[in-house]
This record gives C-alpha cells, structure tokens and sequence, in this order.
C-alpha cells in the first residue's frame, strides 16, 4: 500500500539512494539528530523549570505556565531543527508508532529510542549544570495515582493523532508549531502535566528540581505512554486509512 | 451556485464518490470525528481550569488567562487532527451555519450536533475524573445576566463569521491557529468568557470546578447563540456572497 | 508604476470589473468591514482591559500582560476576517499611509477613516454595555509627556513599516499574525502601551476603564501618530521602492 | 558548490546584476535595515524590560515572562520587516556565521556588524529615553559564572542551528516566528536569559534598568557567542552538507 513500504523496502530504497556509505553517513545523522534534538527538548524543558522556580516563588501556577510556554516554543523550534534530518521524533511513542505503521525499520526503531533515552538524559544534565545545581540528582518527587495514569494515556493519543493526521494528510509545514503549542496546552489540560514520551519520563528522574519525577513512578507512566500509543495506532487506522502520499513523519 | 449544493446533491455526490458502505463508513469515521473532537475540547477547557485555580489560588486573572492559553493552543490542536476527516466543527453553531448555508445536510447536521453534545459531556466527565472529581458534580455557578447574553451574540458572531472568512476564500490553511487564538482571546474580551458553543455550554454543567455553568442558566446562553448564528448567516451573505470554490468547511 | 496606480486608474479599474451599481455595492461592503472589524478591534481592546482590571486585582502589569495577549489574538482574527473585503485597515494611519502610496483613492481614504471613527466609538460603547458599565464615560486618564509622544511615533512607524513590508514583498499570508504579535509587543515595548492608531485612541476616550485615555491627551497622540505615518511613507519608499506586483494591502 | 559561491563571486553577481551605482544604494539599504532593525531589537528588549519591571513590581519571573513575550513578538516582527532587504541578521554571530559558510564578503560582513551595534547601542538610548531614565547609564549588573557560561554556547548554538536549518532547506517562510519564538523560550531555558547576540550584549550596557549587564561581564559572554558561532558551524557542515538551493540568509 502506498506509503507503507515494508520496512525492508525502505530500508532498500535508503540504500540505492544513497550507496552503502552514505547510507551510514545517514543514519549516524540521523541519530545525532535524535540525541541533540532530544537533549535541547531536555535542557528547555527542565532548565525553564527551574528558572520558573527560582523566579516566580509566590505561585506553583505562574511556574507552570512559563516553563510550559518555553517547552513549546523550544519545540517548535527543535522540530524545525531537525525534522528535515530525522524526523524530530525525540520519542520513543512517536517512533514506536512509525514501527507499527511500517515507515521505520526495527533495526532504526531501536537505535532511534536508545540515543532519545541518553540525549534526554545528557540533556537533563546540562540543564543542572548550566544552573548550577548537581549535574546529577534523583528526584523524589513521587508521581503516581490513576488520575495521572489516565492523563498520560490521554495526553500520548492526543500527541500522536496531532502528528499523523498532519504526516498522513501532507501537511507538515505546521507541524511544529501545532505540537509545541499542542504540549504547551497539554501542560495544563492532563492532570500529569503531559510527559507522553518514554524517554523525557526517564531522563527527569535526573533532577531534583520543578521537573523531576521519581524513578518508582517511571514504570507507570511508561506503561500508560505505550496504552496510549496503542490505541493511537488504532486511531490513526480509522481516521486515517491511507496516507495522502508517502512522507517522512516529523 | 457553486459552493452551494443543496443538501441532497452535497450526499448525492458522496454517495457516487464512495458507494453505500463506505458512505456509512465516512459517516461514522466523520461522528467519531466530532465526538472524540469536541471531547478533547471539554478536556482542554474543563482540566486547565482545575489545574489552573488548584496552581494558581491567588489570582482569577491570572487563572483565565492559563485556561485561555490552554484551550487556545489545545483548540488549534484539534482542528488539525480533525478538520480533514469531520471539518472539526465541535460546535452546533458552526453546523447549524453549514446547515444555513447549504453545505451540509439536515441529516448530518443532526447527527452532527447530537454527537457533538454527547462527545462534550464525556469529555467533561473525564477530566472530572482524571483530576480526582466526582465524575459529574452539577454546577452551581449562575451566568445570567445581559451583559452575558450580550457578550454571548458577539462571541457566536465573531467566531462563526472567522471560521466562514478563511473557508470561503480558500484560506483554511490558517484556521486552525487563527481560530484557537480567537477564542482564547475572546475569554478575555467578551464578559460570558466566550462560550459561543452549545455544546460547551451543556457539557460543562457536569462540573462543579472552574468552567462550570448552572444548568439554569444554558438556556439563555444557547439562545443567544443561535442568535448570534443568524446574524453571522446574514453577515456572510453579506460579506462573502460568493465562495471561490467549494471547500470543506473546518 | 507598477503596484502605483493612480487613485484615479484605481477606481476606473474598479468600475469596468464591477459595474457602477457592483462597485456601490462593493464600496459599501468596504465601509462596512472597515466600521465592523474597528467596532471588533476596540471591544477586544476596552473588553478585555477591563476583564483583566477586574480579575487580576494585584498586579497592573499582569493586567497589561492580558490585554495585550487578547488585542493580539484578536486582531489577527480581525484582519483575517476582513482583510479580503476592505485591506482590514482599522486605523486611520494605515488608510494615510495607502493614500501617499497611491493605493486607495482620497474619497475612499476619507470614508475609511470616517468609519474606523465612528466604528471604533461603537466597540468601545459596546464594551462598556457588555461589562455592565456606562455605556460612555468619558476618560480622565492624562497621557501626556515627551516618553509617550516619542513611544507613538515609534509604535506607528513599527506597524506601519511591518504591514508595507509584507505588502510590497506579496507576504499578506503571514500579515494577520506578524500584525497582531508586534502589537500585542508593543503594549510592552513602548511607553504608550503603543495606540498608534488616531481611530483607537479616539474611541478609547469614551470609556472610563483600564483602557482610557483623557481626551485632552488625544491631539499629542494623534500627532505623533502622523509624524509616525510621515517617516514610515519615507522608509517605505527607501527600503522597498517597487513593490514586487500590485496586492491589497491588509 | 551550489550555495556556496565565494564572497569574490557574490560580490561580482550583485554588481553585474544591479551597477556600481544600484549596487552602493542596495548596500546602504542593506547596512540601514541592519542599523535600524537591531535598534528596534534593542527598543523591544530593553523597553518591554523597564515596562516590566515597573508594573509587575512582585514578581521577577512574572517581569522575565513579559519581557520575553515582547522580545519574541517584536523580534519575528523585525525578521518580517527587513528580512527581504538585508537577511535580517541583527546579529554579528549571525553574521560570522554567514561569513563562514561563504554566503556573505568579508567587507560586508565587517559592515554589517558595525551598523549593529551602532543600531543597538542607539535603541538602547532610545528606550532609555522614551521610559524617560538617563539617555545612558551604564549598567552595574555582573553576570559572570561558569553556568552563565556554558548557557551563552548552548543559547548561540541553538539560535544559529535553527536559523541554518530553515535558509538551507528553504523554509525561510516560517523562520521569523520560529527564531522569535526560540529566543522567548530561551530566555527561560537557558541561565543567562539568552543574550546570544554580541551587538545587543554591548548595547545592554548602556541602561541601568533590568536587561542590563556590567561592561567587565561582556568579555566573557562575547567569547562564548564566538565559540557557540564556531560550534554552530561544525553542526551545520554536518547535518545540511548541501544548501538545498542558494536563498538569503535570513
């Protein structure tokens, strides 16, 4: 079907292109594509936590309101960074759900969701350390009730159906700006503040500041993200059966 | 005219398009459009105004205004995901307007409206639920006055008259950001916050926090939308008598 | 010229297309659009001023924050919806400034501004009504020093030179938002919370809230306001001498 | 290689294309839209930070928030504005980089960064003058620390990444609202709110008020936008090798 090639034929295709050395030349931009993009996702999202701490003492809400703000305009902006090289995933439930709609292979799956894991967290440390807190320190701030693992499920299909309903109809050009502004929201509207993404959950078990969440609590979100991816490949499958034309997901 | 089919010819043509059955699958895969839509919406705009005046408990300006970013940011979100399927209406007003202006038919548009109804009030529920609140607590917050129902004919108006401006010069491209930015804006400059939604207005008697509505006063408000809906009608007869060419409306 | 037609060619081009009784026509829906998205302009700008003085009880600049971030959403939704119509001028420095530049005629230009007037008293009177205060109260807000009067010419030289330069390079798709953003910024970056529009500060002096402005005040504003249009016709004939092809300016 | 011509090469294009004598006017508008632009910069940043700073008198972060909205809005604004004139740089980082990747003469360069910081340090005094402080005052804000530092390379890093990416896969059309809003998002996510700029680092010292730093500090953080500028180089060599097709810096 058109636009989803088997994952051994786009891989093929890859290959014709561009020769076996660039194909390697590709994919390890590809990959630092993934781990930058993910590490500056990181630096803005847990750096403007703790400029909004340190500021804004008199109110938890006006914290969140700038670091959600600043998380999205970051993004938007790290989309357009790197969307054109590899995507701009910087999640493994955006490319899990490229694996299950057959427009990455398993081999790339895998190393894209290994390099998001440790650019998020390389991401994570810089952001400690540009603010001059230890580079590294476990948060203990425990994040775990069935009100927040249903707002991780809905906050995972939100985001995903955003991205393919744009992938899968050629529009892409807003991409970026409806994603960054579409988690800024989701900030406020999930009673978990919308971490929707394996590896941002992992990587802020790495600061003890406004961001972080404790490892004993990373399992259950993990959990509810993949649920949430899930039901977001079914969903894409019935809103969107055939994809316009073939297009890189972004 | 061109743009304007009658009804019958509007299903006539889709019908001829698609044969019987996948007429009726479009149909539904257009319903599970609007429902699951307009329950996003609710979320959006019920769950930031909990965790707005739970984070913010100092200042009602201050609670607006991260309910309003949200929901503005959340509604373009939306309209991506959904406007190439349904036309992401999510709202009987923008229908009943389609209905008005012959683009969709009387079938539809009450299947339409009676989805979008019944996919607000899940979304309500559900971000009652996901916050930890009763599943459905009745509002008890009285919105009744003229300078409301006022403010809810200018807000109907404003919003339809957007919507139909970028449809009919083929400009749909911006709507999405255009019209999340209006009504997030509209909390602010019209004295009800910008209802402007029947639909809305109903689902969010289901909750006793932030957004809610007494039931007794929902009559009035949707009257003063469907007041607002025949003056945008004869506004944009006026304004734009002649759509370029036929296109969806979103 | 190209892109400088004669005001005289302007309305002959226009009566061959239209026919005299169409070009009536046309005009009227013109003056109407220009009254109507003023009326809008001013009611998102009182409106939401006084929402904002009400809710945010502790903080002025919390209060200007709002209303800046409301006129901004809401006047990218304002040009959209009558950009196509009339330009969506709303201010009677912009119609000024197309006058200089030979793109609308004088009796044109004089009914535009009329309307803006009369169309942006009526916003402001209806804001006052919505809010439940006197429908007209006049300002006793002094605004007058030499900051403010520099602040307003800066402001109209901005906006001025931001709408042409997207005008003369046939970037009108981008106007609505690039206009509304630099305003709302403007609100903070100049000491006159940046009028620059005679229409607006005009009609800001028929209401006794947060948004007023004491009509003693006005003449210095209005002023600077022209010696603002003065310069930007100058930079514009400077930096963007041949508009690349004739198009509405919006 | 395509994109790449020479600087001797550039020069010679724009001659034969435009005369000697067309050439020294384009040049002068070129040096005059970076001149003015970057003293507008300068107005948005160092004047929304005195309106900040005077109206929300509680709350530093809730001053940094208003601050950064403005610059973000006015900076996409003034991309808007003389983007097609002279790319829009206001920037000798920007600049330098240009110069690095062949797309601008070493004179034009020398120039352009000239007329920017001649054009911030005039916007600085003219904000400082409009909010009626002393025309120059030279700021005693010391901002100097190894995390300060490393935020400068990451702040410089980012900005020029995002900017080559847009210019080398032709998406200009999006880069005034993506650089304006990464830069209001950096203002949080990094620890040294941002600069990124040299020119508007040295113009900062001339006011007192909140966006000034203490002349002894600009060494250190001109010397991290020059090692951010060179780290960007790299970053772009790597990720887009090849220029898509030659199109203005912007």
């Amino acid at each position: 079907m058109e636009g989803e090639l088997t994952a051994a034929e786009h891989d093929l295709a890859h290959e014709i292109e561009t020769g076996t050395g660039g194909m390697r030349l590709d994919l390890a931009r590809r990959l630092a594509a993934e781990a930058l993009g993910t590490a500056f996702l990181l630096i803005a999202a847990v750096g403007s936590g703790i400029m909004a701490s340190r500021l804004s003492t008199a109110d938890t809400g006006l914290q969140l309101f700038e670091n959600a703000a600043a998380t999205a305009v970051a993004l938007a902006g790290l989309i357009l960074m790197f969307g054109e090289v590899s995507g701009a995933h910087f999640n493994p439930a955006v490319t899990l759900l490229d694996r299950m709609l057959g427009t990455i292979s398993t081999r790339d799956a895998a190393l894209y969701i290994a390099v998001q894991i440790a650019g998020g967290c390389a991401g994570t440390v810089i952001a400690n350390v540009m603010f001059e807190l230890p580079a590294i320190e476990v948060s203990t701030k425990t994040r775990s009730s069935s009100g927040l693992w249903i707002a991780e499920v809905i906050a995972t299909v939100g985001l995903l159906l955003l991205i393919q309903s744009c992938v899968r109809t050629n529009r892409t050009g807003v991409l970026p700006f409806a994603v960054g502004g579409w988690i800024g929201g989701a900030y406020w509207f999930t009673a978990s503040t919308s971490f929707a993404n394996p590896a941002v959950t992992m990587a802020r078990t790495l600061t003890g500041s406004f961001s972080g969440i404790a490892p004993a609590s990373v399992p259950g979100f993990v959990a509810m993200q993949v649920i949430g991816t899930v039901i977001a490949f079914a969903l894409v499958k019935f809103f969107y059966p055939h994809p316009r034309s073939e297009s890189a997901s972004a």
